[in-house]
């Protein structure tokens, strides 16, 4: 590399350069067992490696490559190994991380229809796609008033909906003349945080946000929604905007969604529905029911970038009014005007979300949807469920272990009879290993080990590893407190 | 594909798709120079060739990617043609997408450090090492009170900027009260409309954002944004947010830093600097000085994805004060509690920005850096500065054209001595060739051209060329007339 050739890579050593990644790639996935999932590093372990100077000379992509593996690898933690268990996953594919090198390679920037039409276009009969997969009521459809976008993340979806809400609540003047402190919003206990960030980015007000409480499995109480927003009303509140969630973050908790579809309906409500990891598994029609009630709903948004084998990051936020949306998010400066906006028969997605910027996301959902079909997607969700139901039927039936929250779906919260100092030290140690990676929730005061089963290539054989190390730790513990 | 082998994508089929790709993407370089750069396409010309339902079964991979070249190429927009000068450039280069392919592949989720403590301190260090090529004030570095962070686009920077500004002046007091309507924002007519957006977003009110008028230069006007706060003061109201651009969107306009930095010290505003695309000339020495004032900024952003190579997303938003925007946008649900976060000792960048989840998009920038060095990026720049200057030498030596603002750097303005009907006639016929691609705006009512070079490939040929076509066109169009 030198000024002779003006320091550009050549398509010649991107073709090579190009391929030694792939298979850089493919023997981390053949290989990733071997690292530890949490990474063990310390603060700082990382950052005083590098440099603390850019180079003024262009470097190998030999020393780059030697550095990825010497130095940014063990701060890894290997969100792609089977034996990763936290949070919710953030699962990925072949296929999709191809389509997703087809979109950088391409580096289209697909703001407007014009700006890359089959940006627009793909994305959006892939939504359409996904919400026959989901069967959401046609509203949502393309076809009819609404349509699905993809956003970054379930946050910024949930951010679009509150913004959507509040403008359509006040007449579209918020926008105008800025929030005046009337509006009141509905969540419960267990929704996910990024809808109270939403509600203060959007100047509602955190005041101005009820937490409705839940019942023993941890789902809103509809009754007590009711309640809140009739004694808001009776104050001279304006509520405008309800999260019920499909799958709470903590325990997957299963909000009751036609209740607070009635309720929001009753009062005039936004009802927004939160099914970032959960929704996937509406595909499969044994678990199509977790949606019933999405009829009442005017938006809904899940990941597949979560659950559907597709590389973060990737949410899908469907609206049954799009014209909603639209004018609470449009701009139209000068620089940016052209003939297919003004002739109304296009669609520019950057009038769907916050930024004005967009990369070609439908490639890589469009490449997993069509690898896996239907069918291979179903198969992954059942077995990920199964596992995640045997294991259950492995605490339920231990004699040391218990559950703590109904297990729906793939996600499993329990708990050693220890006190929450034994269960936290028992989470701890597993993880100090390196072996697999559990995450936690506390639940009604209680500190609850979580596993979420949803990794691409977990398998049976990872899951009896797991349930043996937590019982063979929790022993070890024993012992030596002994 | 069967349900014998899961449906997944083999290893071994990841490697040879995976480098199929690569020489897809090493081919599309090659030859990018023959496909239309504006897609020729009509509304709905992609989606009707796309099936109205999804696969049940899972599909070849050569069937998919035979459908990208016949289905989805003729919709792309070729934003990596050297023949594109619209908008702003979305550049890329190949060690940039190498780099994204590793991160896509890793699909590491890093919103917390501790669930990749690498992504954390790689994006630490990088963002120092970019305030170090920008010679940004010692207040913008991790080591000191501020830092920087990747951010998608500069759309959420700027709406980052506006709620940690609109937080600070409320002593932390809105995210939980909600918006007052006493607050004001500034920014100029010129000033990018995400502002905008980030105004009605964060529930403050287009009414209370001042337009100030501009320049001949199409460059605020201090004394103007002076009296414009001075009058809201005394109108009861509470100033606290000015946004100035390096280089405004529709012209490149540099509004003039020293003096607004001045005025927000004196009123204490949050001062924020868009400087989206010409932010990167900065690296130059001899173009630090459209940064001179800098240091009177609370916050700073530019685009690499625009002007340095580094492919879409990745703006870089630089904070003085980072507790202000930790504080306004921190969220610590039980779920997310570790020892880590607790410690103080890291930072957890989901605190950063709008989204909880977050991608590895410092790999893509570290790869850039390293590739080209220092050296080889301010080669680029230069060269792309050098043949606009040139361009803008002919225009103004032209009989037919002139130039209708001032061209900085990169982006030149320019209009036929035609009316406006002529000259949208003229940039329309040009891109219906498809054999380059302009952009348009308007200034003081006036239709005008732009041409923006910043395409990694664009050469002194190519603009050679574009001039060439611009006067034969014209030539052409008024023959026609005749």
């Amino acid at each position: 590399m030198d000024k002779a050739k003006n320091y550009h890579m050549s398509p010649d050593e991107f073709r090579k350069y190009g391929k030694e990644i792939i298979d850089w790639i493919a023997d981390y996935y053949e290989n990733v067992e071997k690292y530890p999932v949490l990474s063990q590093v310390n603060p700082n372990d990382i950052k005083k490696q590098l440099p603390e100077t850019p180079p003024a000379e262009s470097e190998s992509f030999d020393q780059i490559i030697a550095d990825v593996n010497n130095i940014v690898m063990p701060g890894i933690t290997h969100w792609q190994s089977p034996n990763f268990y936290a949070y919710f996953p953030s699962n990925s594919s072949g296929p999709s991380v191809l389509g997703d090198l087809l979109s950088s390679g391409l580096g289209v920037q697909g703001m407007l229809w014009s700006t890359s039409p089959a940006c627009t276009e793909l994305e959006t009969q892939v939504m359409d796609w996904l919400s026959q997969m989901l069967q959401l009521p046609e509203k949502f459809k393309s076809s009819s008033t609404g349509g699905g976008v993809i956003q970054d993340t379930a946050s910024s979806a949930a951010l679009s909906a509150v913004l959507a809400a509040r403008e359509q609540k006040t007449n579209y003047l918020t926008n105008d003349k800025g929030c005046t402190g009337k509006l009141t919003a509905y969540i419960s206990t267990q929704t996910h945080s990024s809808v109270e960030k939403a509600i203060k980015i959007a100047g509602i007000g955190k005041e101005n946000l009820r937490l409705i409480g839940v019942d023993e499995n941890l789902a809103m109480k509809p009754e007590a929604l009711e309640k809140a927003i009739s004694e808001d009303l009776s104050a001279g509140l304006t509520p405008f905007f309800v999260c019920a969630s499909v799958g709470s973050t903590s325990t997957n908790a299963m909000d009751p969604l036609i209740p607070i579809g009635e309720i929001s309906r009753k009062y005039k409500l936004w009802m927004h529905i939160d099914a970032a990891m959960s929704g996937t598994a509406a595909i499969c029609p044994e678990y199509r029911h977790f949606l019933n009630g999405v009829e009442y709903a005017d938006s809904f948004s899940f990941n597949p970038h979560k659950w559907m084998f597709t590389n973060f990051d990737c949410n899908c936020f469907f609206v049954a009014d799009r014209s909603a949306l639209i004018k609470t998010l449009s701009i139209l400066p000068e620089y940016l005007k052209n003939k297919a906006t003004e002739s109304g028969a296009v669609f520019d997605y950057r009038d769907w979300h916050i930024q004005l910027g967009r990369r070609f996301r439908s490639l890589k959902l469009w490449f997993v949807i069509r690898h896996y079909g239907v069918n291979g997607l179903q198969y992954h969700i059942r077995e990920h469920i199964r596992m995640a139901q045997e294991f259950a039927e492995w605490v339920k039936s231990s004699d040391d272990f218990y559950l703590v929250a109904p297990a729906p779906l793939n996600l499993v919260c329990f708990r050693h009879k220890g006190n929450d100092e034994f269960n936290k030290n028992l989470l701890e140690t597993i993880n100090k290993t390196g072996k697999m990676f559990f995450s936690h929730t506390v639940i009604n005061g209680q500190y609850v080990m979580r596993m979420c089963i949803g990794q691409t290539n977990t398998q049976p054989k990872h899951v009896i590893e797991a349930w043996k190390t937590i019982q063979e730790t929790a022993e070890e513990l024993l012992n030596q407190d002994k």
